[in-house]
């Protein structure tokens, strides 16, 4: 089954804890167990897991990949956004999550993360439910 | 259904969008709706989702991992490819995507890109149909 | 099917090779031809294909990620492992893999391991089975 999930981004760079709304996109789809696709269709947004916890923590790795992945580089892309799509392909854009008893099974401190590297943009995760 | 695609690499680096043949294996298997598994059976090689339109994103992508991981570095490996290893690890090597009426559900600018980290070769793609 | 398999992890940072445990585990499963998918429920570890032959290959990764992501680096989590968080989102922690008459279809030389950034710890690697 297809599904699909919108997501407003408000800054250039952030990290958007979504695995709220994918729980309850499960919950209205009667999902129970299996496994689920989820893609980002975007070539400067990614999706990654990561703690659910404390925010510092994606604070750290957005702080990390801007030190990393430098703004202005030389790069042959005219747009002025090359370093967001390096941080896209170095994250990913799909991951596949399993399901149990209608919600992701997700490990304590874990939740589901969207990077938006070059917004403010709208956003759309696409999810397959087997 | 397991599906497999050769791709025959030119350069010791590149990238080299593997959508249309993707898509042309998805059509002769009269693939409908589902996912598919795609798979790079190599340690030197990796598969990553970005921009189809302007080369240049992908030639800034080679350009930022060539940079950010030293051909020379006091690697233990005796092959002297262990930044193609390094390289095929942090773009990963599977992607799960979905199919919509027998096609790649990609965003607009998405492709789908064979790295190759260490050529040329001759490399197989591993295709799993749900 | 869901399956469970528990590593129990030495070092603060290691790779170690789960292929033969999983592999005995699609086994015990009377798995067949089809796919798995392989995650990782912790925010400090994460999975990897790359080289079963040589180890310096792993070793050389782990050396480069210590390399590029330092420990101590202003991070804002008070736990003293953003490093660790960081790498895990690098390599990121699900897998979809191949499975052919029973055992993981990989290439010649690929093997998946379980990266551990923050152990000794005992982790969970989940799998579904199609």
């Amino acid at each position: 089954m297809y599904l699909e999930l919108a997501v407003q981004t408000k800054e250039r760079e952030q990290f958007i804890n979504i695995t709220q709304q994918l729980n309850d996109l499960l919950t209205e789809s009667k999902a129970n167990n299996g496994c689920c696709t989820v893609f980002v269709s975007h070539t400067t947004a990614a999706l990654t897991v990561n703690e659910d916890a404390d925010p510092a923590v994606m604070d750290d790795l957005l702080m990390f990949l801007q030190q990393m992945v430098p703004l202005k580089n030389g790069y042959r892309h005219r747009e002025g956004n090359s370093d967001a799509h390096i941080k896209a392909s170095l994250l990913g854009c799909s991951l596949h999550l399993i399901i149990k008893t209608g919600h992701l099974d997700l490990g304590t401190w874990q939740g589901v993360f969207l990077a938006e590297f070059d917004g403010p943009r709208r956003r759309t995760v696409k999810v397959w439910l087997d």
